[in-house]
């Protein structure tokens, strides 16, 4: 996944400490994919997977929506190129005064989970439309989305009845199947739930037009994964079982399924070593860590692919870790990591599929490291 | 534990957002029972902990030497105007060329943790005294510190022997206890372990003569914790039977013990809502959350407490969440917070016990939240 554009670069520049190169053409070409996969629906890219200007531009030009998190990330994608009707202020948890500052740049479309936000937004942002989010079950992802974000089918009913009498435009439903998702038939579920909240909703006479899809879209890590366009109609499939010929508007969000396989992270190897004589488990630590980018690491849900000089020699299991003095700045323990013999202080390591939530999870200046570079190509 | 100062300038001040607020002379008082808790041990300072100029500058004055992770680490403490000879270099896992600038700028204490390392400091850093860190259990520590760094006490000794041979000055041994360790008797099994290095080097001529006994010490929580008086009695009273009347040179180096509860996050209520009528567990969201600078909630490991203006009024138990659209981003779900029933959407919530590993551990902008900032007073 390392292209030769990317190596070209690390060749050529020799960055010096870790740094993330992303490569356009990718992002260009998974874009085209998308589109290609979901002609119907429309793409609204998940700017904090990964927010740097240059990859923003490409995807305003190429005609990107931008599912924007905050008021900066608004601004970001506005900044790119984006107008505000290409913008949803996608996150559940607002302020309210960060609602009014939205609407004020001109945001319309609002996600919303219970009536306690609806009536914010109500207040902040009159006439807004409003889609609210339901509850999955997050079965099949390889990080399910826990209880976070959404409420349930019948309480979503609720939510929308209320945007209703506060003077919102009722719009539609969301949900997200959890990240990296593989099983094609969570969109199947969940549509089901939306379905069901067009219909409960339709018989009172709210006509609901929108139906947010949200984002789980996997890039590849170590294991292959269905290819967009089986997304694509997995999707498409179950949109004609539940709602038949009157589809609904639809929107995705994908975030690491559009930047995920871009990029690259550079790494060094700082230290090969064990805490016994007896041990079989190397220790590898790398000049990154949790806290300088890899924070999806966490309870090793996201294994990486790693590319050495070595590859091909003999491995053996190692433990890998993060340069820092935090003792929780390990990236595969329970799980080793099956490495080169031959791998030793100094060589570079590349991390590949870390082009999406990576440069903006890095610490500030944890143990004194610097954030993760990027280089956007 | 909030001081009086810290409340006047909160409202005072009135900063919008989440904030850090650090009162210095907590950290003067926290500076001063150290010394007389423990009369015999230098006090190296953990920067990583909070590495805020003001601390430093403090500390420094105070006559604190400094603990650090990194070359940028070495250069705050330095600009605080800690001498090189104050400073230790105390990651076990160093780049050579960072060993190379850290010697440069005048450090020559360095922590190793196994042959490979000692040969790099034997290269940049020649003559320089070298401790050996041991693996500990960490029982009895709320965060344990899992095997990341040190080696077994018999590697030990010969990675100070390799140390000796290679024109190094082995100068001691190292432990860390644990985080939050609240335990008395895991100093005395560590300091056991402490004395076999130096007995076994001893008897091949090689006299160590430092024992760096970490950090460990508690900042208070939601439990009490044994006061640094009992901790001083506890380490001193191991000592004397490890070591008898040839008792080494003794270095501690207190983070989260000096700083901890020097520090309240101001934080406001984004959301109060419930996924379904039915559930009796409130979600609560905060402004601030794991990706803003409470990393070390991190499987609900540190419990902070929590004070709103509706204490004393009845209370129910609620999940606590950060404002990411990220799903890992809750604080505590698995053993829920009870929150006043009256806390609202506007609410102020102070964080207490968070002057340490809060402001380093933020996000560079995940979701497009700035960093937390930080207020010494």
């Amino acid at each position: 996944m390392a292209t030769q554009r990317i190596l070209d670069f690390l060749a050529t520049r020799r960055p010096d400490g870790p740094c993330l190169v992303v490569d356009l053409d990718v992002v260009h070409d998974n874009y085209r994919a998308f589109e290609k996969a979901l002609p119907d629906s429309k793409i609204f890219y998940a700017v904090k997977a990964n927010p740097a200007p240059e990859i923003l531009k490409l995807l305003a030009n190429l005609g990107s929506s931008f599912d924007t998190a905050s008021v900066a990330e608004i601004e970001m994608a506005l900044d790119a190129g984006a107008t505000p009707d290409r913008i949803s202020f996608g996150n559940t948890i607002k302020k309210e005064r960060d609602v009014a500052r939205a609407f004020e740049l001109g945001v319309r479309l609002f996600a919303v989970d219970c009536v306690e936000e609806v009536e914010k937004v109500a207040r902040a942002a009159p006439g807004a439309r409003v889609f609210c989010r339901v509850l999955t079950d997050g079965a099949g992802a390889e990080w399910p989305l826990s209880r976070k974000f959404g409420c349930v089918p019948a309480m979503a009913v609720d939510v929308l009845r209320s945007a209703k009498v506060l003077g919102l435009d009722p719009y539609g439903v969301s949900f997200h199947v959890g990240s990296q998702q593989t099983d094609l038939s969570a969109w199947d579920r969940a549509l089901d739930d939306a379905r069901f909240v067009f219909q409960t909703l339709a018989e009172e006479g709210i006509v609901l037009k929108m139906v947010n899809m949200g984002g789980g879209f996997p890039t590849r890590y170590l294991r292959d994964v269905p290819a967009a366009q089986a997304y694509g109609q997995a999707i498409f499939t179950a949109l004609r079982k539940h709602f038949g010929n009157r589809l609904p508007e639809t929107i995705i969000e994908p975030g690491r399924g559009m930047v995920g396989n871009a990029g690259v992270i550079k790494s060094e190897v700082v230290l090969v070593s064990k805490k016994s004589e007896d041990d079989d488990v190397r220790w590898v630590y790398l000049d990154i860590g949790k806290f300088g980018g890899l924070a999806e690491t966490m309870d090793e849900a996201i294994r990486y692919p790693l590319v050495t000089k070595h590859d091909g020699g003999e491995t053996a299991p190692c433990v890998l870790a993060g340069p820092t003095c935090d003792s929780a700045d390990v990236l595969y323990e329970k799980t080793p990591y099956p490495l080169p013999i031959s791998l030793t202080i100094g060589d570079e390591v590349l991390i590949e599929g870390t082009g999406a939530y990576t440069t903006t999870y890095a610490s500030v200046a944890f143990n004194g490291f610097e954030p993760l570079r990027a280089y956007v190509i």
